[in-house]
């Protein structure tokens, strides 16, 4: 019989993760060696980071006419002005704007059987603690497209040229809406079959490993977690558990199980939300922003809020050394970024926010249900909208509360709370009309698109699978 | 036993949707009456269109400073200009600029247990024939928020407050990439269950009933293709017939027979494009368009490819007359929108383009695989890809071929060929990057999220359905 020419989109890949998931320890690199593995990484590492004035910051200049932060070779990035005009009031800000698509990329193999994905111990220069775990290839466009001007990226090729490698995941994602205008990575994981070398600061995991890790602070970098959150995660052979909040999490994941409100609904609501949505978003020129001032080491307001912006020196590397300088944003502050949650018979849901951000191509994202700086909204009159429910929460009914850093090659030492509570019994089911209950299966079928969920709230679901 | 509280996403409404396509002929309005039905409509509708010098189309004026073509009110539209700067070459264009979210909506309702439509005979001023067939609503958003200061829109509630309506579709999706700047509509199906009454104007009918009128020259106008290729299609119950292309096509509804291509992998092709497309589109005053010039009745070029800019004067209404002026975007000549198909083990597959259109949100979507002004590009070194192909086909392989209108409130006279061509066997497997071969199931489905097909091709899907 001939072969036929036709592919089924195979479920298989949904088991073959969950044997993955279910897998929470593996002879590639045991889970009990993680530590020491890391910490030699990190100690095989040399990098420095110091802060310095703008005016030493190598190749980075304010434009003479607008003040605009650039790179002379007008590559990397820029951070410019941008006035935004919105429901929620009228502001100016400075904004990083890096229009290229990048990617962030986990290659998958398999090995006795099992998935596992290929991570990589990366230093970044914002980080806290330096060494984070990452996805195997992170690179902006300009990194991937003068490769020949620089270091080549190991594995890249791997997603540029994809012969032997099968797409499992592939799909441009947002990142952070109110530092960011128009940022977008390509999210991918490529299963290969073929043998590839495990380079140095590589290590190979399995999806049980990744998700135990998970509950540890500041371990999982925001990229890789922004790619594991679009993996087409199912749960065959959850545990029958005991807990209840596990056993409501498991019936989450059940697209057969029905949810509060049908697919069709869910779009409808955030269609209805681009629909309403008033924003306007002019550039302008860094120098004339309203409320934000320079001086010769920072970007910030008088108040302190929000974020400043920074100069850093990088001094990294142990055969070839390179140094560089670049600016970051320094929020003002540890966020919160927390859903809450509650169960409708028996299946978990989370409240999704449809929040308006100024950085996004759309206007309107998917996001936790909460997420801010609590010191940058002290008024109680615009306090941002459950917060004060979240921080007065039971702390029983807190299932999930770990800080995890964001992209520290833009941000200086971001880091937020990611939390996961239970509302009681009190809490009203009815919602205002930007707020809407959604399951995890219609979330997770989401993120087979663009745009949906926004990088907080996909950094959330991929904390929630490590809640089994 | 408490009621449920969740919602199944029922499989049902593909069923009743199929019950109606399967519903050729209804007593609520029989087809052998319509012909007749839209004569009267035709006859009772008032209108008169008459093409004036802009001096004289009142409320409308170009800007002293920029030349652009903009109401007093600042509101409806703007005509303005465009550099754009892409891969296939730099120009620049007027471009009709319209921001604002429409509503395209359809109410739906069962008699007799068969899922009906309710259309509108509605006139345009483009239109190349007075009436055709709209959706229930066709309103923008300057039109359906102030309401109170003009006639209302009837069975507009029905879309924006709907409390006894059950949503079937709710999405964005884009208009003519290159006539338009990010204009999109607000795509909506809704079904109710309560009385409405039908108005003069207005006719219910079978999904069955409309695909017949899909197969008539400019009758089911642009906005209601739009819609109804946004419905959850299946085809349960397509007989076994005896003609093989029908059975492919039937075939091309199953999921569970695969495609050429996984889904993941069309999702990943789409990414690659947006990510490889080199475009940049800057906003320029009308006035300084290079190759485009102005007299008293026209912007145009001198070769008078593409199309002109002219106004018209409308008078409308029996019982209240109303009385306006307005631009209208005149295309240079009919234009060929056509599907390549081509059967893979009995699965039928249609060639579809990933086209950078500088008219887009993100640069990229879903095109047929023809979609031109053929004599506007009559240099044979940058022919459209597959147009001479197409226009030489063997006539058998032809399997639709009417002429469909474009949206008359907008566009004059603006009609293309609509074209499905079955390719020969000698026709290559293999594709140019930008080309892939995806079956009809997997077009369906990404028809429920926004801007993966572009009007064309969504309205050539919509064709593609009156062919059983």
């Amino acid at each position: 019989m001939a072969r036929s020419l036709l592919y089924p989109d195979s479920p298989a890949t949904a088991v073959r993760l969950a044997e993955s998931v279910w897998t929470p320890d593996s002879p590639r690199l045991p889970s009990a060696q993680f530590p020491a593995w890391l910490a030699e990484r990190a100690a095989a590492t040399e990098f420095a980071v110091a802060p310095i004035p703008f005016e030493r910051a190598r190749g980075w200049g304010f434009d003479e006419r607008t003040g605009d932060l650039r790179h002379a070779s007008g590559r990397f990035f820029a951070v410019e002005g941008l006035a935004v005009a919105s429901a929620q009031g009228d502001w100016e800000q400075p904004i990083i704007v890096q229009p290229e698509i990048g990617i962030l990329g986990i290659v998958v193999k398999e090995f006795d059987g099992v998935l596992h994905c290929l991570m990589q111990a990366k230093v970044e220069p914002g980080n806290v603690n330096g060494v984070q775990l990452s996805p195997t290839v992170q690179a902006t466009h300009s990194n991937y497209t003068r490769v020949h001007q620089g270091r080549e990226i190991p594995y890249l090729e791997l997603f540029t040229r994809r012969a032997n490698a099968r797409v499992l995941v592939d799909v441009l994602q947002s990142e952070q809406g109110s530092w960011f205008l128009h940022k977008r990575n390509r999210n991918m994981v490529v299963e290969v079959t073929e043998d590839i070398p495990t380079l140095d600061d590589f290590c190979w995991l399995t999806l049980g490993q990744l998700q135990a890790m998970l509950r540890v602070d500041n371990l999982v970098n925001m990229d890789a977690r922004t790619v594991l959150s679009c993996l087409p995660f199912a749960r065959p052979g959850a545990p029958a558990d005991a807990d209840p909040f596990v056993t409501a999490l498991t019936r989450s994941l059940d697209p057969a199980l029905g949810a509060r409100h049908r697919d069709a609904d869910v779009r409808s609501w955030f269609t209805e939300a681009k629909t309403r949505s008033e924003l306007t978003v002019r550039r302008r020129p860094l120098d004339g922003v309203a409320g934000w001032s320079r001086d010769g080491e920072r970007i910030g307001r008088a108040d302190g809020r929000h974020f400043q912006i920074i100069a850093v020196d990088v001094t990294a590397g142990s055969r070839e050394v390179s140094r560089w300088s670049q600016p970051l944003l320094a929020p003002a502050e540890r966020g919160v970024v927390a859903f809450l949650a509650r169960r409708f018979d028996g299946v978990l849901h989370f409240l999704v926010h449809a929040r308006v951000q100024h950085g996004y191509l759309d206007r309107v994202e998917m996001a936790p249900t909460v997420q801010c700086l609590p010191g940058s909204h002290p008024d109680p009159a615009v306090r941002p909208r459950f917060l004060d429910y979240l921080l007065g929460i039971d702390p029983a009914r807190i299932r999930y509360d770990v800080l995890q850093s964001e992209e520290g090659g833009r941000f200086h030492h971001a880091v937020n709370r990611y939390v996961v509570a239970e509302v009681d019994a009190d809490f009203p089911t009815e919602v205002p009309p930007d707020y809407l209950w959604v399951a995890l299966h219609q979330l997770i079928e989401l993120l087979r698109h663009s745009h949906y969920l926004n990088v907080e709230a996909r950094s959330l679901v991929t904390c929630l699978h490590s809640l089994w």
